[in-house]
């Protein structure tokens, strides 16, 4: 038997928890000066690209429903999506709703976006809300 | 019947065609610092989550190859995939082989990446064989 999945404690550290969606864990990062979601596959794999195919359509399919609702919000327009990991070895989906003249326009937010803004716990629950048709969120 | 698909032109600046692989353009960012592939599917979609579902599967099988040829790369231990496209519209997938102690780590290269090494001819005739193989790349 393996160790069970935990979270990497800079993805704690950096991100609310919104739910679990089948094997993946969603996440909602700090920052609210930009819709910023991250996709945590349950795996040991480090690699969009080496992890099973089956757990890789799972989280696609997780992302690309994220994508749509995040292109239905006010103003966003693009997507920016990632899979990085140079930091935090933990396999993670970054999925960046974005627009033009949005407080990092047009730089990638990893290592530029220099404003701050926080979530209170009743955005986070609406959040929640919102996710939980979407996706098959449970929390 | 809609316009031939061109690639943009700021792709073609900052980009050496390797070849085409059914549907996809597969091109070699001119920066030799780090192995960077792009892969462009000919679609007008903008988003990696909106294109058809047929051409993502086969943008993604392709990314596939690549990352699995990047990673058997002297050094590379690490791929960094993205799809950003905040500068350039046209839909592209970027591939990056990295590893610690290259010249952007732990940074993303997304404008961080300010070493300079050009490629030449004979460079680009090799990496065209090593790909004809892998994705059944045609030049």
């Amino acid at each position: 038997m393996g160790q069970p999945f935990r979270l990497h404690p800079q993805l704690q550290q950096d991100c609310h928890t919104l739910g679990r969606c089948g094997s993946l864990h969603v996440l909602l990062h700090r920052n609210a000066s930009l819709p910023w979601l991250i996709v945590v596959p349950a795996t040991d794999a480090s690699e969009l690209f080496t992890m099973s195919a089956a757990l890789r359509r799972e989280s696609l399919t997780c992302c690309q429903r994220l994508s749509d609702w995040l292109l239905q919000r006010e103003q966003i327009t693009k997507i920016n999506f990632a899979a990085i990991g140079n930091m935090v070895p933990q396999l993670h989906l970054h999925l960046v709703g974005r627009y033009p003249g949005d407080p990092c326009w047009p730089r990638p937010v990893w290592g530029n976006l220099n404003t701050d803004a926080v979530y209170d716990a009743v955005d986070i629950a609406k959040l929640r809300e919102q996710l939980a048709d979407r996706i098959d969120l449970r929390w």
